[in-house]
């Protein structure tokens, strides 16, 4: 299998995360797609991911599958431990759920604020950009940084008590925070405390130099 | 169950359709969160789905389930056929990309030009509106019906050879269009002939009655 990422992205994390989770580095080559250049919205890209994004795994029969969720779901399917999406039918739904609502409240807002109310990835990237969106998506991940506090005030995990794909999303979230220089709310201690813990683990801790 | 819905609501019809194709309708309580009212957006119902969006579903259990995307997988791991989310890694892995890329390209991109860029759902509920955002994502979601017209062109299905959750979202999309009197381009004919396909299926021409 290929994977075209880079390796800084938010988003190639959550992926390259959720990879060694399942301990399927070995199977995989990594192709590097310069976001600084903007090479994920080349025509040669889009012709793999419509929506020009990252990252995109390529299975050995041709088959392309862009989005984190979609990968996560191939990944977490094929076999092995951790389940990343659940077991039982309310496992799945819940994480599902709270996967979304860390891409909605926090992720996707922090990645919106980078690419409409900074510098971004360059004004070559960055053809149209809507700064007073950007501002408001900011503020967005910072309500939405305090309701995750508040989720993980009450269990160890942001999805209930087992981690998930949700913890994954929302650790994407904490990453681009701290790639931006966006301050995680000093009162979001449990969040804080959970993104202490998750960067104990293995795959959360060395998912930059994966494809080294 | 319950499902907290809104009898007009694009995304409520997403949910409604897969309950349909999945034969459950008579295991569900309908209850009008009324959008026009901005119900949604209260304290009250923000306290069941932080995201204030519709639709959620409660199971008996009192777990809240809140996306289209989530609700479906809890519905679709319950039982019976025809399965939505797919049955093999591969068939998982492209329905979730294909789904989510019918969100971000058309749906979403629709209900974004609605909330900014029309009056939406009225002064009391668009507290907030970017219209140079919503006019944005107007042009998107043409865009990708473009897109989606090509895919369909080449298969039967927006994920492949078989319905999935990914035509519903995208039927989501068409019900948006429809609504908001966003014209297809003309030029979609593999678009326009798949949706006539769709409405043939009564999960599809009857969502709107379903709680009568």
């Amino acid at each position: 299998m290929t994977i075209y990422d880079w390796h800084t992205g938010p988003y190639p994390a959550r992926v390259r995360i959720a990879l060694a989770e399942k301990g399927l580095q070995s199977r995989l080559r990594f192709v590097s797609v310069d976001l600084r250049k903007g090479e994920h919205k080349t025509e040669a890209f889009r012709a793999k991911n419509y929506s020009g994004t990252l990252p995109v795994l390529e299975l050995d029969d041709g088959t392309l599958i862009a989005e984190c969720t979609a990968i996560t779901e191939y990944v977490d399917a094929l076999d092995g431990t951790p389940v990343l999406t659940g077991r039982t039918p309310r496992e799945k739904g819940v994480i599902h759920m709270m996967s979304r609502r860390a891409e909605l409240e926090v992720l996707d807002a922090l990645s919106l604020y980078f690419h409409h109310a900074t510098p971004g990835l360059g004004p070559h990237v960055e053809v149209y950009q809507n700064p007073e969106w950007g501002l408001y998506q900011r503020d967005k991940a910072l309500r939405g940084m305090r309701y995750f506090d508040g989720v993980l005030r009450r269990q160890s995990f942001v999805a209930g008590e087992a981690f998930s794909m949700a913890d994954i999303a929302l650790i994407g979230g904490m990453i681009f925070a701290g790639l931006l220089r966006v301050p995680v709310p000093e009162e979001c201690e449990a969040l804080n405390a959970w993104y202490a813990r998750m960067q104990e683990r293995p795959s959360v801790r060395n998912w930059r130099t994966m494809s080294a």
